[in-house]
């Protein structure tokens, strides 16, 4: 049993989230809430999303799993204007999802969770150092690294306290530091790994407009991105795994 | 003889509503205003628009027929700026339509009407149900049923007294209903009809922003949509034959 | 030695005055400003571009030439948020400009200024007409001409006192008159020349909002374009060589 009703941004933003890793996804249908977790195809990047029954209008829910294409969701969910409704129900029979909007009716065919790729345990990782940054300056640190690399190292300076963006092109690079004060919050701990920008770029399209993200850092470890979404009764994670080092 | 001023908004609004069936088409320079009737090269969709003489600052024809390609005539009215004043002026030797609009002078080269295709006559029908219903309402059930189908239904049931759209795609399916309280009139008779949704699209494009349109509507027969242009100094008609149900 | 910051706004203006009609320019780092001359491969269209020191927040050179790429000097200058400042060195020894943008830091490595096409010196002409005119209108008669040429012809009539462009297609003509009313100045002179438009469209896309644009033209002669930059701290001329006329 799944019945639940709820503001159509916040089902955007939840989607937002998985679909720039994945295509299809399982949603969990828990009594509290729902959690995805997803991995992309080539193991890099990962996905993990509880949004709280409190971030619906209402919720039913008694445990169930369902597998969605995130796409076709996202094109339904974009059909509402900002602040509608969307109403969801899960046909246990036909295992299609109903979704209503506003006279709208939208009747989803279901994909086998057995069919979607497994979903991967997000690793608990003890990580030297921690920030907290605005997206914003994460976008512009993406932005500015895309121009001269495909690649963009971050690194914390635990005796500078400072947090650091590096983009090393063949003629040209890119490198940006922000101090505690330009910080949300910093714990330092030195740390430097090197990151694919294509990832870090898709993850920084799911970031809500104003989020404060925190994020963990290692040497040649991954890097996590922790930020909220639905007023706090949503939280994410994305983990990215470190390229290998090329000096 | 034909010499007429019209904004240029309603000069735009006129040419949207033929052009998205045809690229050529006769327009007819009446003594009291102008009337354009074309039919697409399938022979699926007919549009009949008169614009009166009141609709124009100035007008001045003798009931000549001229042949124009609308997408250049689109893209001269483009030039002028919203509320500008565009001057139409025929030159009756040279078969060429002279064109200003504030100081900028466009000589356009008319088309043979006779190399134009022939003028459709809409056929007179006796539908049995007809509503009235916002363009916005049209244009979202446009969008929704364009998600799953190429083909939309539409219909009236007369005895829940509701309009209703239905698109059934391979896998998912759309269904809306607006009740007489959704929409702005409503005389109840059943009907539905299948139809091509390519079209339909086209003329919801052609649809001034809050426009109201009346639809009538029978039981696997083409629907009418008329809507007025021009603060009402202008009417257009839109047809559109049925698909046969594929049951 | 070259230090300088500069407003990113003014900035982006400089650059695409120039990158319109090259991708590589020299820039002369004089002591009171820079210039950028240049011209196009084909040799028909070119630049020449004077930004005062004074346009600078600070600045100073000491007569250098350096070698730069404006298209990934226009994206780094695009970082900038309106209003915000760019600090530009010069690093001798590396022939690399560091550039910084609140905290951004990007290395771009110069070009050596003996590769790139050769400076033009623009002739100084005794043209017989100069109008004064807002570069809207300019944007307006290059618009029109497009919809029917790939030329445009400019010209002055002094015996009526008005400045016109003319573009002649296979079928349609444009024709555009501004009397000295509709101009900000005319020195009236006969004048008639044809241009390639596809030039004077990417010039006309780097006149600033509201420029004002002296305009000096001869008989089958080149066109010479003069507007302001910077608030008055910058000045660009265009010229641009005739077509032959094809009669």
């Amino acid at each position: 049993m799944f019945k639940a009703i709820v503001d159509a941004d916040t089902l955007r933003t939840t989607l937002d989230s998985v679909s720039v890793l994945v295509d299809e996804c399982k949603i969990h249908l828990n009594e509290d809430g729902i959690e995805i977790r997803a991995v992309d195809p080539a193991n890099v990047g990962m996905v993990d999303l509880e949004l709280d029954a409190s971030a619906f209008e209402s919720y039913e829910a008694d445990g169930g799993l369902i597998g969605v294409n995130l796409s076709r969701l996202e094109d339904i969910a974009g059909m509402a204007d900002k602040g509608q409704l969307v109403q969801l129900e899960l046909d246990e029979e036909t295992r299609k999802l109903h979704i209503q909007i506003d006279g709208l009716e939208y009747t989803l065919a279901l994909i086998d969770p057995d069919s979607i790729r497994q979903e991967p345990e997000l690793p608990d990782l003890d990580l030297p150092a921690r920030i907290v940054i605005e997206g914003a300056d994460i976008s512009r640190a993406v932005k500015a690294a895309d121009m001269v690399s495909d690649h963009i190292a971050l690194g914390v300076d635990a005796t500078e306290e400072h947090f650091y963006v590096d983009a090393q092109g063949d003629t040209d690079d890119v490198h940006l530091e922000l101090t505690r004060d330009d910080l949300i919050d910093l714990e330092a701990g030195d740390a430097h790994s090197l990151f694919s920008l294509d990832y870090l770029k898709d993850m920084e399209k799911a970031l809500p407009k104003d989020a404060e993200v925190a994020m963990d850092l290692g040497q040649e470890y991954p890097v996590k991105l922790h930020f909220d979404i639905a007023e706090g009764q949503g939280r994410v994670t994305f983990m990215l795994a470190p390229r290998i080092q090329s000096d």
